[in-house]
C-alpha cells in the first residue's frame, strides 16, 4: 500500500509545476505527445497493440456494484470486430457505493486526493499506447491522433483539472489562528480548521467522439474535490473511459481507498441510465459532453446537481482579408478536414463578404475563394494515405446521414468522397463537403451540422459577416470561433464581436496552430458565456461548484511565544 | 474626474493587504469598528446623526432610470417618523440602463474595478455614523451593533467580497506569449489575451435585518467583476442601501463610467418587482437574502440567472458537558439576546440530554439547565439600558406575532419580557422567549421560528442529539451550529456530524465570541452544504460563477531575445 500522502511527496512537483503552467498560461505539457520509440521506448507500442487485442471478445475485467449481466454496444468506424462485455450498471447501487466511498475520501484531504489523481494519469500515460486503439476503433480517430488528442492531450486536460482542484480547494488554509486585539485586555483567540467536502456523488457522462479528452476533466476535478465519480461512458466508446476506470480503481484500492470512489455505468443504447443517474437526488455533479438536446435536457432536469455541460453550436470564421492566402486555405482545409469535422470545434460556417476579399494573390471573388478552398482540400487528402491520416473514419451512422442530407443540397462547391485505408478496407471515410449559401439561407446554417459538412455564406460585408456571428453565437452558441483580416480595425471589431458573442477567438490562423485545437493549461476550452457550454475547461468557476469548505473554531490560549 | 487606475493606485496596497487576509484566515479589518472620536474624530458622530435627520420627511436625492412616483415604505422599529420618499423602479428601464452601462465597465479590467469598489467603501466609511442611524431606524439594531454590523463589519464584507473577486478574476493573466517546441523547427508562438466579462445584469435584494452586511458581498462581487447591479431593498429597510447606491453611483460618475451600473429599485411592498426582475432575461446574476420561501423560489424560477441565496434554518447547539458553566450560560443567553435573536445565526434549538449534563458546577439536570438559561438571560438583560443596548428593536409584525405564538405554547421556561428605552419611549423592545420541549416534538422545532425564541430540547443522550442536528440540519438547514462539551471523542464525533450536516461548528464558545458572529477574512458565513443558502459569504464559489474569461490568440514572431 501507498498512502496519499505518499503519492502526493512523489507527484508534488509535478503537481506544482501544473499549477504555475495553470496560472502562467504559457506553453506546458506533462505527457508527451509524440508515439516514438524514443520516449516511449522501444516495446511500448507493440505492448499496447498487444494488450487492446487481447481485449478484444472478451469480458472486460472490472468490477461493478450490483452489476446486472453485460453489455456489448462498440463498433469499429475501422470496421474490425470488438465484442468486448462489460458488466452492466445498475443505478441505485452504484450510487449507493459511490456514497460509501466518499466519507473516507473526504478525510484524506486535497494534496493527499492530488497525489492519488496523479498517479492514476501517470498509469493511465503507461498505458497510453492501448489506449489509442481503443480510441481508435471506438472514435474513429486515426491512431496518431487518438494517441494524441486521446492520449497525451487528454492526460494533460485531467492533469490541469487535478491542478485547478488543489489550487481551489486550498485557497482556504486548512488550519489558521485568529487573534482579535482587545483594549486593556489579552486578544481574542480562536484556533480555526477547513475542511474540504465533496458536494456528492458525481457523474461524468462520456461522448463517442473524444471519451477521454472531454471526460478526464470533470472525472479528475470531482475526485479530487473530494467526491465519488461514476463514469457513464458512450455506448459507442466504452473502451477507453473503462481501462480509465479500471486504472482509477487499481490505484484508489493501493491507496488504502474504496475502489467504488470510481465506477463504470454502462448500459444497451437506449435505456436511459445516464438520465436516471443524473436526477438521482443523491448525484450531486454531473459533467456531460454531447448534444444540445440532452446537455440542454440535463440543464434543465438535473435540478438536484451542479451540471457541467459541453455541447454544439455554430462554430464561425470570418473571412475579410489576409496577406497570406495560401496559409489560411491550407490552414482552414485542414480544419475541415481534421477527423472529418467530427470535433465540436470545427468550423461550420465561413461568413466571406459577396463582394469578395483583398488577399496577397489579389482579390478573391466568394465564388473563388469557395473554388480555391475546395482545391486546398483536394490537395490535402488527394493522397489516399494521408487522407486517412487526417481524416480518421465517420464516427456513427448519424454523421453519415447528415453528410448524405448535405451532399444531395443545392450550392456543393466541393463534394464528400469516399477514401480508402489499405490498412482498414472496411473503415467508413469521407472528405468533407462544403456547400455555398446566401446569408438569407439561414434556416439551413444556424441549425448544426456536426461532421465534415461547411457553408461558404456570403454576406452583404465584413461589418455584415460581423453581425451574422455575434447574433448567431449568442443564440445557438458557438465553441471556436476565427478570423482573418489584415485591418486592425475589423480584428478589433471581430475581438468585440466576440465577447459580445461571448465566444475565445482565434485571429489569422495560417500556420501549424488549428481553430479547432486548444492546448490543456494554456487554452480555455468552451464557455458559459454562450449557449454551447457551461463551463469553461478548465478554470476556477469548473471546479469550485464541486465542493464545500466547512469551518470549526474554538477559543484558544496565548501563544507562548507571542 | 479620476480613472478607475488611478483609484487602484490608490487603494492599491489596501487591496493587496485584503487579499492576504482572505488567504490567511487570520484577523483583520480596514475599517475601525469603534464609534470612538479618538478614531472617527470629533465631529464624527453629531455630523453623521444631522446628516441622517436632514433626510427624514424628504425625497431622498437618487437618480433612478425611469422612475414612476415615489414611494415611503419604512417605519422605525425605535418609533421615529422616517418618511423619507425614494424613486420606484421601473424593471424594464433598469434592466436597459444598467445593460447600456456594462460595455465600458467591462473595458476598464478587474483592477480598476476593484479601484472603483474601494473607493465606494471609503465614502461609505465617511459616512459610517449616517448609515448606522439608517440601519438603526430601518432594522432596530442598536445604534453600537448599527454602526458595528451595519458599518464597520458591513464594509469589511464589501471588501472581503472585492478582493476575492479581484483575485479570482485575474487569475489567468490578461496576456500570455504561449511557443510549444517544434522539432526541427521554430517553436509555434502565439499571443494570448484573456478578458474577464460579466455574466450580465446583476440584482441584490436586500433584506429587513441585515441590509448592507448581507447585501454588499453580492453588490461588491458583482461589480467587480464587471457587472452592473440593480439594488432592490427590503421596503423596511431602504435607507441603508439607498445611501451606498447613492455613493456608488457618485464614484462611478467621478471616475467616468455610467453611474448606472449601480442603480435603486424601489417598489411598494407587493408590487413584486424583485420577482419581476429576477427573471428577467438579461438579469443574469441574483442574491438574496430573505426567507426559505421567497429564496426556494428565486432558485426554482431565476433559471436564466446564478442565484446565490442565504435563506433561514435551524441553527443548533448540542450541549453535552463543559468546565465552565457560567461561561457557558453568559455566552448562550447573549447570543440568544442580541438583536432580539433576529440574527439567521442566533440559536433556535438547544439539544440537551434528558439525563442532564456534568458541568463544573456539578451535575445539571434539564430542567436545571433551563433555569439557568432563564436567570442568564435576567442576569444580562435586567438593567434595562444594557438590555435596549444588547436587544435592540423588533423588526416588524411577524417577529411580534410569532413571539406571541411561541409565548402561548406549552412549556415556556423564559417569557418575553417588555423593556423601555429611555431614548426612544415608543419602540418595541422584547426580552427572549425560551421553551422547553421533547425531542419527539419534531414538528415545533424543525419549524423556524425567526427572532427571540429557542426551545431546549430534551434528548435521549448527546449521541441521539448528533443525530437529531445531522437530521434535522440536512432536511432543513442551519446558518449556525455549536457544541459544548469536555470530552474529545463527542467534541470529534460532533465536528463529524457537522460535515455530514453541512455547517460550520463553533465549539465550547464562553467567552467574547458568539455563534451567531463571524468575522471577514476569517470565518465563511453560510454554506451551501446545506439548504439553508446557495453560498458562503465569500469564497471562491461565491465569485467565480459572476464572470467569464474569454481569450484570444494571434501567431507572434520569435521574441528578439529569446
Amino acid at each position: 500500500m501507498t498512502t496519499p500522502a505518499e503519492y502526493y511527496e512523489t507527484h508534488r512537483e509535478l503537481l506544482d509545476k501544473a499549477i504555475e503552467a495553470a496560472a502562467t498560461r504559457e506553453y506546458w505539457s506533462a505527457y508527451p505527445e509524440s508515439p516514438s520509440k524514443s520516449v516511449y521506448g522501444e516495446d511500448a507500442a507493440p505492448a499496447g497493440e498487444r494488450a487492446f487485442q487481447a481485449l478484444l471478445g472478451t469480458d472486460f475485467p472490472i468490477e461493478v456494484p450490483g452489476a446486472t449481466g453485460t453489455a456489448a454496444t462498440e463498433r469499429s468506424p475501422y470496421g474490425i470486430a470488438l465484442g468486448i462485455r462489460y458488466p452492466k450498471g445498475d443505478p441505485a447501487a452504484l450510487v449507493a457505493a459511490a456514497r460509501a466511498a466518499m466519507p473516507a475520501w473526504r478525510a484524506v484531504g486535497p494534496q493527499g486526493r492530488a497525489g492519488v489523481a496523479a498517479e492514476i494519469l501517470r498509469r493511465i500515460n503507461g498505458r497510453i499506447f492501448e489506449l489509442a486503439h481503443a480510441v481508435q476503433h471506438t472514435t474513429g480517430q486515426a491512431f496518431v491522433m487518438a494517441f494524441q488528442a486521446g492520449g497525451a492531450h487528454a492526460q494533460d486536460r485531467g492533469l490541469e483539472a487535478v491542478a485547478v482542484a488543489l489550487a481551489e480547494s486550498t485557497r482556504i488554509p486548512a488550519t489558521a489562528v485568529w487573534g482579535k486585539p482587545q483594549r486593556g485586555t489579552d486578544p481574542l483567540r480562536l484556533a480555526k480548521t477547513s475542511t474540504v467536502v465533496g458536494r456528492g456523488v458525481a457523474l461524468v457522462i462520456g461522448c463517442n467522439t473524444f471519451p477521454t479528452w472531454n471526460g478526464y476533466p470533470g472525472l479528475f476535478a470531482s475526485l479530487v474535490t473530494g467526491n465519488a465519480v461514476i463514469v457513464k461512458p458512450h455506448p459507442g466508446a466504452v473502451l477507453p473511459l473503462a481501462i480509465t476506470v479500471q486504472i482509477a480503481r487499481e490505484v484508489l484500492a493501493e491507496a488504502g481507498q474504496d475502489a467504488n470512489l470510481v465506477t463504470l455505468a454502462v448500459e444497451e443504447p437506449g435505456e436511459g441510465i445516464a438520465a436516471t443517474l443524473a436526477t438521482h437526488r443523491d448525484v450531486r455533479i454531473v459533467d456531460f459532453t454531447g448534444s444540445s438536446e440532452f446537455g440542454n435536457w440535463l440543464e434543465a432536469n438535473a435540478r438536484q446537481a451542479v451540471v457541467y455541460t459541453e455541447k454544439s453550436g455554430l462554430n464561425t470564421v470570418i473571412v475579410d482579408s489576409t496577406d497570406d492566402y495560401k496559409g489560411l486555405l491550407r490552414n482552414l482545409a485542414f480544419s475541415l478536414s481534421l477527423y472529418s469535422g467530427q470535433m465540436c470545434t470545427t468550423p461550420q460556417n465561413l461568413l466571406v463578404p459577396s463582394g469578395g476579399i483583398e488577399t496577397d494573390a489579389g482579390h478573391r471573388s466568394v465564388e473563388e475563394f469557395g473554388a480555391d478552398l475546395a482545391t486546398a482540400l483536394d490537395k490535402l487528402l488527394g493522397d489516399p494515405k494521408r487522407a486517412a491520416g487526417t481524416l480518421g473514419a465517420i464516427v456513427n451512422d448519424g454523421v453519415l446521414a447528415r453528410l448524405t442530407e448535405a451532399g444531395g443540397a443545392p450550392g456543393v462547391i466541393h463534394a464528400s468522397a469516399t477514401v480508402t485505408d489499405e490498412g482498414f478496407p472496411s473503415a467508413t471515410i469521407r472528405t468533407p463537403v462544403v456547400l455555398r449559401v446566401d446569408a438569407a439561407d439561414e434556416k439551413t446554417y444556424t441549425r448544426e451540422w456536426f461532421g465534415p459538412i461547411s457553408f461558404v455564406i456570403a454576406t452583404g460585408s465584413t461589418r455584415h459577416s460581423l453581425e451574422l456571428f455575434t447574433e448567431t453565437v449568442r443564440d445557438h452558441g458557438a465553441l471556436s470561433a476565427s478570423v482573418y483580416s489584415t485591418s486592425p480595425e475589423v480584428l478589433e471589431a471581430a475581438r468585440e464581436a466576440a465577447l459580445e458573442a461571448g465566444v475565445h477567438l482565434s485571429q489569422n490562423l495560417t500556420g501549424g496552430v488549428f481553430v479547432n485545437q486548444t492546448a490543456a493549461f494554456s487554452d480555455l476550452h468552451g464557455t458559459p458565456a454562450n449557449p454551447a457550454a457551461t463551463a469553461s475547461l478548465s478554470d476556477s468557476h469548473f471546479v469550485t461548484g464541486r465542493f464545500f469548505t466547512l469551518q470549526s473554531r474554538h477559543h484558544v490560549a496565548e501563544q507562548a511565544d507571542a
